[in-house]
């Protein structure tokens, strides 16, 4: 679990980052920066250990992780002033702990033999759900569902590159590695240079309640 | 445990259904249409399974949920814009999908021989959750909460009455069939009739923050 | 456990109160304003025995809280229409649910001889996330996240109070009580005399999406 545990501690650090990011946005003070950094950083792994019923939850038996993400809270409420555009840092710092996360989750899902779906659905829900978490208690309109940007695409595809890597017995580092790359690489992409699925186009919702 | 996985199946087709609409109301792509009717589909059940120590939860430990779950949002995708309006459509396959999932719900407490309380709300909490997440993720104003429209009222009787039914010792079949039924011709009659409750009528919250 | 029973019985009553009230704004009727009251009062606690993997969940096996709950509910929907100004009563009553489930919350992680910094976040668990899920299902600002007032900070402090406490081996009773007066006292100060701490000041976010 060795390389697991890494990624996982670099998912917390990264995804407290943003929710700090988000604290700053909402003006909120000190606590309330970390209260929104360790909901972020540990809610999407809290999730999945809770459905895999994987006791202790990750954070609840090394309580480490709580105390990275406060500290990069901290960080960020005497930082985060001097940065340009916090909403460029916030997406961007997302899309690595996003990638990170994934391959976090795909990691313990395969350590514990799930079946292929599961480890599937266990990476994106590591990777989506902290942030989702972050955005909907700080009323952002949820990077997960933002219009004709690939999120939660991102992490479907880093979950099933892990798959492959490691039916192809690649070593579990090797595996993780492709996962977090392929899930960064088509967020990067999809930010940049606008890479996107087709969007379902409808009528203005006249019959909207 | 045969009847009450046939539910939940059902529960996790309809519910799918309707988070793929309500996505097609947000106008996500293809991926996020797949994660809001997964989100809908299994986010009560999980509860209940989690409340009640269940493990593996349901869809853990049989993914073909995920996979059904998924394909519907797949259809809704490539046919929703043929449908009139979405919304009717969304609200009456919504109060399917609660009369099924009420009566899942009750079925695995009343399986488990919990206490009549708890029997009732396992069945609210497989009812209500899914749907209420869907809307809270989605921000649509949750249906659970809209005023003057019974449902977690449709929840709260269809239950009571799969605990009647259980206590009369009729075979399960018949005790969910009811419960559903019943919860059902609830709702609808508050869509169709507008049947409801005295609301809390209050003075304009000058006060609210 | 006795004194940690009676603290979650009392944050079950008092929570179920300020669930009520926000149903009366958001003008529900009976049964809503039960699911909300029941959703507030045993939130919190809940989540914490799924971290702490305690089974069954307090309300679980005690059916009786939420029976307290929804008579919570019952009485406030008759009566909230005598009360002068419904959003002062909320957050008052919200601060004294807050004290005592800040201290039922440290109460169970010390009870169970947990590791400090998970003793502290337990106690913020209870004590935040029942109010955290009645704000965002009935789209209240979050009172946890209201700029420029102590709320995330009254919990850590009455959690760390208790851990002192705990540290010079005084009486259960005796270290919840100190946890509770604390939390709540900086609170009440909170919102009497605008104690605060120093928020992130940020430029107009020209760059909010």
């Amino acid at each position: 679990m060795n390389a697991v545990a890494l990624l996982d501690y670099a998912s917390v650090l990264v995804f407290a980052l943003t929710g700090a990011l988000v604290a700053s946005r909402a003006q909120l003070d000190l606590v309330g920066f970390a209260f929104v950094a360790c909901l972020t950083a540990v809610g999407g792994g809290t999730v999945r250990d809770l459905l895999l019923d994987r006791h202790p939850v990750f954070w609840v038996g090394e309580p480490t992780y709580v105390v990275i993400a406060a500290s990069a809270a901290l960080m960020v409420f005497f930082t985060a002033h001097l940065v340009e555009s916090r909403y460029n840092w916030l997406i961007w710092l997302d899309s690595f702990a996003l990638a990170i996360a994934v391959a976090a989750g795909t990691g313990v899902a395969l350590t514990l033999d799930k079946p292929p779906v599961i480890v599937v659905l266990m990476g994106m829900t590591t990777g989506c759900l902290g942030g989702l978490m972050r955005d909907v208690v700080c009323n952002e309109i949820p990077l997960v569902l933002k219009q004709g940007e690939l999120y939660v695409t991102c992490a479907l595809v880093g979950s099933c590159v892990a798959l492959v890597a490691h039916a192809q017995d690649l070593p579990q580092l090797t595996t993780l590695g492709l996962a977090a790359l392929s899930c960064w690489g088509l967020r990067a992409g999809s930010l940049l240079f606008g890479w996107r699925l087709p969007v379902y186009k409808s009528r203005p919702p006249r019959d909207r309640s």
